[in-house]
């Protein structure tokens, strides 16, 4: 006899993207930011040190006031996480049981899934139309869905989907709608300002991407505070270290090493469209940190391997039934430079 | 119409110890070394801080090869969590499904509960016998249990469970046993080298207590293979960052540090049972880095609330059903000085 929960020992499990720890690859593959965090980051972390014999704060409230400074809120509207998987594994266990249902879009991040499996909860795929909008069936309310996944901008896409519309979406749903805005600091909306209209709209935030802190493992959930009093009974009491709510407050503080990473991102972000379409390959107006890049007619997967070769990941994507391609993140300029001599000579 | 799970929504939630972030309390309620952890920590955190902007390794590989080495198994026999709560959160979540039976001990740490509940999973209290012995319930087959929980040194008595009788108790019981062992550094025996043994047993592990890195949330699991490979699908992919990493990995690495701690936390424990006793208080012999403390025919709240205006936190615990107490930390020699200078005007 198993001890395991069936539903875990039939599942593949979730595979992060390949993270190689001896820093001789150039990594275009896991949406990192190319730039080392604001100089605030590691004073912040020497500060704190002192303080790794005592617990943390619960509550992280130091990131609590500074995130709410950001956004315009109170912080009893903001939750403090692990990483913005933390956020995310939070708010699935708080509102969907088993057997429960999860709506969810594809392509899209792979996690919800696993997520929704985890919970031994059922899903259910609803497929993005071709220009990357939302289709009806995303806000019905048939199957009595208890959670609604939405990455704004989208994985592997960068497209996203417009705040008026996520609202439409969300007054139809008769559940909770999370909008998962890993992304959205390099796009030119987001639905933060939804929050206040509809207690239905959450929004995560990671830390990870625009302020290049991967590694340091620090995001937050905003939504309205009857909501945040649940989702901090089921996470971990002392779920954020001491070291990251310090680094983290400082990072958010920097908003002007922020505005200049954010337009130098954006910068490469063009310039990785424009070549990639002059090598032929198919894009799409990408609003995050990554590009996704098509080559109908043609196998991609021989490319990836073959840049993986030459010391350059990106990441290779195969989406059942609806096709493959490379997700490429962007990069120093100088990385996209032997990004593009290589992949000319392979291609 | 609530979107909350039931069984959450009537949770009141687990309350940690209370962790003033201001420095101005001694603070005996938590169970921190008094004393700064390793210096090879900041060293390693230093080093670390340029890895910041890229993900950490997900396996946390340098740590498992560490502890591997210091316990004679296989890295495979690791599995590394944000905090020993993230290890307990992973093997509940893995093991124990909605309406499930979840055996644990009463009185003992009272998260173990608290996760019964937020997977929507029943729970069985055994109660120790009077002496902190196992009985033989707690091993039965009746009920099916999927998982039982065993702190071992005990809290909030501070007493273990002889080896040879977890081996018996795990032998007996139908479902995996997790023997947590935050304390067992500072106890004379423990259940490592049960885990080749049988596969019912594993081990949790924390670097809070005997490493002084309770602000970093690092703890490790010890499992048989087949085990930790089932609990990775469960855990947040990148659930331990690369500071935490790095310095957890050199935490372990001195252990000249380790056992010179270990001895000071010894001698301060000897002398808080002895100051207690001659108090007038009852006391249990703890293995634990902490002391149980009841004053038969009279109150002890009044005193922790005296304390804490004081500005000297311990921890007053009321078990239903069972008795009150005060828990006290083992601190630095000048702490508990100050404590019992306070304490002794007080009683």
């Amino acid at each position: 006899m198993s001890f395991i929960r069936p539903q875990i020992e039939a599942m593949a499990g979730y595979v992060p993207g390949e993270q190689p720890q001896d820093g001789a690859f150039i990594k275009l593959n896991t949406n990192e930011n190319p730039y080392p965090p604001s100089p605030a980051v590691a004073e912040a972390i020497r500060e704190a040190l002192p303080r790794l014999k005592k617990y943390p704060d619960p509550f992280a409230g130091v990131f609590r006031r500074k995130a709410a400074e950001l956004w315009g809120v109170g912080p009893e509207w903001i939750l403090c996480g692990n990483g913005s998987d933390d956020i995310l594994t939070i708010v699935t266990r708080t509102l969907v049981g088993e057997g429960q249902l999860l709506r969810l879009l594809y392509p899209s991040y792979i996690l919800y899934r696993t997520l929704a499996e985890l919970q031994g909860a059922r899903f259910e795929e609803v497929h993005f139309n071709a220009d990357w909008s939302l289709p009806p069936r995303f806000g019905a309310a048939e199957g009595s869905p208890r959670l609604a996944f939405l990455a704004n901008p989208n994985s592997p896409s960068g497209t996203v989907v417009p705040p008026e519309q996520v609202l439409e979406i969300a007054e139809r749903l008769t559940c909770p709608l999370l909008v998962d805005e890993a992304y959205a600091d390099f796009a030119e909306t987001n639905c933060v300002a939804l929050i206040r209209e509809s207690e239905k709209i959450m929004v995560a935030r990671s830390l990870s991407k625009s302020y290049a802190l991967a590694g340091l493992r620090f995001g937050y959930l905003i939504a309205q505070p009857h909501l945040i009093e649940q989702f901090v009974k089921v996470k971990d009491s002392y779920n954020c270290d001491a070291l990251s709510i310090a680094a983290a407050t400082a990072a958010l503080g920097d908003q002007e090493w922020h505005r200049e990473n954010r337009a130098k991102i954006l910068a490469t972000r063009r310039r990785l469209l424009r070549e990639m379409q002059a090598l032929g390959f198919v894009t799409v107006d990408s609003q995050a940190n990554f590009t996704w890049n098509t080559l109908p007619g043609r196998a991609v997967k021989p490319l990836y391997e073959e840049l993986k070769r030459r010391r350059i990941l990106v990441r290779y994507m195969d989406y059942s039934g609806w096709g493959d391609g490379l997700r490429v993140s962007v990069g120093t300029e100088e990385e996209v430079d032997v990004f593009f001599e290589e992949l000319k000579r392979i291609i």
